[in-house]
């Protein structure tokens, strides 16, 4: 009855090519001061007390903080190192980090874990809590509509590269750390599956579908009918495509639509990854949605990134990956089902399979980022970078969780006796 | 992956003794005017629209609802059935019942369970509601020992009538509908031991342990010292003299004291239908005592009765049963941990498994109903009926919910890597 202990990192960045010699070049060209530098990266250095980081000067001075390092930051000029300080440090950093301004030699990853894991809840994530509102982006429906764009509609052969087979962009659920990400993201979807106890011929709602995975997965192993709601068009464009080929278009139609315009009723709802880009705001539409199209014996999950606290985003995360996103805490999520009269049946939280997802797409990222700067930039490849490292820091050191939660309207008693046929073979 | 539907009820109180000539006796004694009644009894039953019931009046004429009624409801005198129109109608509603001024005649538990499930969200669950707040009872650390004293103190061998052999007076778990109620409080021991991933040597603190019985099932089957903390006397006599007879006094020490008084530090906290009677304004005081007390790497589980919708519980329960106590909702629940930066890392809500073991409980009640009468009274005895089986027409209507809440702080990775190792035979 032991617990499973977190295992060891499944990658590491400390193979990463190191750019030192460019840090160096930059540094070169910038104004320089070295005292009042050196007071700011004492002031950096003191926010995260006994983390095994040190800064390097553009001079080449390292300022440590008593501990071995594990990771050194380059950092090419002054400019840089004073934006560090101010507010949203975290976006002048990721923009600094993109630009070649600041290098990481070492252990990026356990660099950024150091952080997350400071005392004021992380550099990243506290110094620019104060300004975050003049980041937000709402979610309209056509403001949600660019939102997605912006990030889902990077052209599929760009996520191809790095996820899975199926090309499922949220938590793998690993039975053990050791499965692959291929069977992980399989056993993501039979594990909710089985958590909405589906029965063949029932119909299914799902909410942001991404490249249409699950549906196909409910349609093909669990015989029900699926409607995929999804407003990225590279994204529909993929499944659609896929249904056909699979032979399972007549079981799954997959809609160019927002959410909110979902009508019918049907015998399960289900929304994986899409909750995060909702919007506070607008957690009572989605609430009316689901509390219109589901049957009265009807199940239904979300399944989203989360906090233990409320905290938006890192203006860096709001900024260059995922405008007008927000992960809700757990009272947050399941506040959204008290006025409409749900019950919550299940919660659970698979905070450390998203760190291990991450792992697993960072090391196949790293793996093609050739290709990807080709087709990007190199700056894109640092944006990226930086988000799926800060990414599995931020889920390692509980910045952030991963919450399913599985509810049913309150009236209904067509609920699971107990959970013990999730886990049968 | 079918729903394992509800079952039948496994008890139920259609046999149950009628007292319909004590009522007629006592309505040939009251006051009488027939056509103010028919007004109040038909306002009434427009509060219940197609409930199964019928109302019978002083003077014998029975007022239906237009269905084939399962239960009638014999009003003594126009006093009472005025009592059922106005404010804390439930409370009159089971005073009446307590003194013999209403008689059910039929199927008493499927009337409860039509007015639970009535559209209003229940006549006795809800025209009380603005009044509620005179009931309340605080929770300070004396007024807390006295409400536990008015219910938990009524004799050890009062509850040994009809609890379990092991005296667990919370929610069991049921494996199966079939299962033993002596079973089922053993698997719920087992099932609530296994959440908390304990390792033999380890420390743990129980806040309301009862008869003990918890206590003593981790430090025999799991290798645990546990220092457990209650405020009713009768149930640490008992406690202690179990302990010392089976020989875990060494590892089982029971307190005499309040859970805010918890000192020292311990690898798990558990506390197993105490957070209803700690009152919300105390929430924070408990959030506190488990931050103080929980190591880093230590796991925490609440079990509480619960809400979909926050309400207090009916004036009848808080006047008659549990003064002070409070069912809160899942956002109440996992609010309290947030302050804390606690995680919570899983949820199960065992509604209908509550209905059952309460089933069990009013079948073992009944059949000791002499015997009750005979050491407190009639009306004890009448009380303690409308209790139980209005407890289980609430769960079965989905009025009260039962939470499992696991937890560990937000920095621990010491968590399980699934819950597999729940079902584990």
């Amino acid at each position: 009855m032991g617990l499973a202990r977190y295992p060891e990192p499944h990658t590491s960045l400390r193979d990463l090519p190191s750019d030192a010699t460019r840090a160096a070049r930059a540094g070169a060209s910038g104004i320089w001061a070295g005292a009042p530098a050196r007071a700011v990266v004492r002031a950096l250095l003191a926010a995260l007390p006994g983390a095994p980081v040190a800064i390097v000067l553009p001079d080449g001075e390292e300022v440590g903080n008593g501990v071995r390092p594990i990771a050194r930051v380059r950092v090419a000029d002054l400019r840089t190192l004073l934006g560090l300080l101010g507010p949203a440090s975290d976006l002048h950093f990721g923009d600094a980090y993109a630009d070649g301004r600041i290098e990481v030699e070492g252990d990026f990853l356990g660099l950024l874990e150091s952080v997350f894991a400071a005392p004021s809840d992380g550099w990243l994530a506290r110094l620019g809590s104060h300004w975050r509102w003049l980041l937000r982006h709402g979610n309209s429906i056509r403001r949600a509509r660019s939102n997605v764009h912006h990030h889902y509609d990077l052209g599929n052969d760009f996520y191809a590269l790095w996820l899975d087979r199926e090309m499922v962009y949220t938590c793998a659920y690993f039975p053990t750390p050791a499965a692959s990400l291929e069977d992980a993201q399989v056993a993501k979807m039979e594990h909710v599956a089985r958590k909405l106890r589906l029965n063949a011929g029932e119909s299914v709602i799902e909410a942001g579908c991404g490249w249409g995975a699950l549906a196909l997965h409910l349609a093909r192993h669990h015989g029900v009918r699926v409607r995929a709601f999804n407003v990225s068009g590279e994204q529909l464009a993929w499944a659609r495509e896929r249904a056909e080929r699979e032979g399972l278009a007549d079981r799954v139609e997959f809609i160019d639509d927002d959410y909110r315009n979902v009508r019918g009723t049907y015998d399960a709802f289900v929304s994986v990854g899409m909750l995060e880009h909702v919007g506070r705001e607008h957690y009572g539409d989605l609430a009316r949605v689901i509390d219109r199209t589901l049957a009265p014996h009807g199940r239904g999950l979300l399944h989203s990134i989360g906090r233990n606290r409320p905290l938006e985003f890192s203006p860096f995360v709001q900024r260059r990956i995922f405008p007008g996103a927000y992960p809700p805490t757990l009272r947050e999520m399941v506040a959204l089902l008290e006025p409409v009269d749900f019950s919550v049946l299940d919660v659970e939280n698979l905070r450390l399979h998203y760190a291990h997802t991450l792992e697993h797409w960072l090391a196949r990222f790293e793996a093609h980022r050739d290709e990807v700067a080709r087709r990007f930039s190199e700056r894109f490849v640092r944006i990226w970078r930086l988000y799926l490292a800060g990414s599995i820091a931020a889920f390692r050191a509980g910045s952030l969780q991963l919450f399913q939660v599985v509810f049913a309207r309150g009236r209904s008693n067509a609920v699971p006796w107990t959970r013990a046929d999730l886990y049968r073979p």
